[in-house]
């Protein structure tokens, strides 16, 4: 698929078949709470904890449901993608659990112990130059070269269907949530949960929340056009990317807003995070929770949920 | 109580009425378990995260029963204590919950966080210096001066079955649980557990966890008779102190074996579980996971649980 085509939209229906579907390759995360942030905002917070899912991180619902739902035809030659970071590993595991070859291209500047984990479920890694160009042009090789079935990230029906399973546990966990708000990268995350909460409950509202230094989302959904050009400029390195033509169309339907946050406030959440709850995610799910913090009374009195999407950091390189 | 008398050691009973006394001002704590610690060890393993608990350790369920026990008569005059860590939070968190006065000696390079948390709980901080004699010269003043009540952080028959608590629920959320492995520092934690434990399962294992350099309840054991001087080094700052009359002659009763762990074991441990299980532990509730991945065929093919002690940690200043 390329990224300039608009796939079809999933539904409902294709979310719970992903459910179902990824059931025994994944786990049923855990929501947790705190006294201390629920009084800080004057709300019921429910941290949805995709940090402690396989890999680490929501991706693996994504890449498991693509790959499982593909046929055995379409997957012989193996799948591709590029990734510096979680889908990278999510698409490597679920090939592994598939039984079929896994390729992904990833910059040569990516942490080794990143490399290293994707090599370690037996994917073969592609280096490449730390440029989208040079990604997607290694990518293309690989595809061309190997026959192999290139599992996009985010604009990839599939893919949103997978992380819309996040929404259907969410709301099976927490009765009566008023709000979900998840951060935004290439939009698949945010896009699947919306689908699948609004579907079953009408009135639930969506936010999502973006880095300053990665706002493509806020100024696409602002210009109601979609904006395909960004420098980004954030520690929160799983949101680096721009929607896709699938994820704006999703989000422009379906979200209430998106709000920005500075880097300073992704920090000091992420810390808050760390100190309070005592769980470790990484900055990307700290965005969403900057958000909130920095916005309390568009939140008190509600039953907020927060995406937190991953917990993979180099604990030996903190932003503080 | 002075230290030198062996106090009444507490009952199962003692410990169900701790659980009762104790609900409404605790946390039930999670279970966490992880496959890849699984498949390390070859075990299952349980982690009772005890770093989800109020104040961030097990500590409060201690001082919480040891105030709740007393009369009105006993607390008129409020309760002292000295600490320079979790058991102070403790003490000053539970007295604001009985509505009672609390001093906290603890010594004036403790950091600022940590003076900051227990003033922020309503306790007035004595500040000394960083000597065990002068801790206890400030704290005898403070309670022949005002009258406090000493709340000792384990040398405690109440305190010692607040901390049984852990062992009730743990024995409640993992059924036929082989054995269980926690830190020892004064010893109140795996005294009031093992207490517990064999009381309602006679043949589960208790094994202890220590520093080799704050090793005084291994080496006490090992000489069956208590050792009372120890100079500790060691990054768990936990397990400073050595056993007391009471705790000593529960554990020489109880436990199986006090494995001990080098520093390089106790920091790799503990990055084992951040990375891994992506919750913050201290670095004293390392002590047991690096135990147990030290000596994995002591614990293979067991239901182990491991108690996770608490979740405090400068963030600021990591030991890798």
């Amino acid at each position: 698929m390329k990224i300039d085509e608009i796939a079809k939209i999933p539904t409902l229906e294709d979310i719970q078949t992903a459910a179902q579907r990824i059931d025994r390759y994944i786990h049923n995360t855990p929501v947790l709470t705190s006294q201390t942030f629920n009084n800080q905002v004057k709300s019921n917070i429910f941290l949805k904890c995709e940090n402690f899912q396989k890999v680490g991180a929501f991706k693996i619902r994504g890449a498991t449901n693509a790959i499982f739902s593909l046929s055995e035809d379409q997957l012989e030659r193996g799948v591709v993608t590029h990734s510096s970071g979680n889908h990278g590993a999510a698409v490597a595991m679920a090939a592994k659990h598939r039984g079929i070859k896994a390729y992904v291209v990833m910059p040569k500047n990516a942490p080794e112990v990143k490399i290293n984990a994707v090599r370690g479920y037996g994917a073969d890694v592609i280096l490449c130059e730390p440029t989208l160009a040079d990604r997607e042009r290694k990518t293309e090789t690989i595809r061309s070269k190997h026959g192999a079935y290139l599992i996009h990230p985010f604009n990839d029906p599939q893919v949103v269907a997978g992380q819309g399973t996040i929404g259907l546990e969410l709301i099976g966990q927490v009765p009566e949530l008023d709000i979900i708000i998840g951060p935004i990268g290439g939009g698949g995350l945010m896009s699947g949960i919306s689908i699948a909460s609004r579907a079953v409950n009408p009135i639930i509202q969506l936010y999502g929340a973006e880095p300053t230094g990665a706002d493509d989302a806020y100024r696409s959904l602002k210009a109601n056009e979609r904006v395909t050009h960004q420098i980004p400029d954030t520690v929160a390195d799983g949101l680096l990317t721009v929607l896709s033509p699938l994820t704006f169309s999703i989000l422009c339907e379906n979200l209430t807003e998106i709000i920005t946050v500075t880097e300073e406030e992704i920090i000091s959440a992420m810390r808050f995070i760390w100190e309070r709850m005592k769980i470790i995610i990484e900055p990307s799910s700290a965005v969403p929770v900057a958000a909130v913090l920095k916005h309390p009374r568009k939140f008190s009195h509600h039953r907020v949920g927060i995406v937190i999407t991953g917990g993979n950091v180099d604990i030996t390189k903190l932003p503080w």
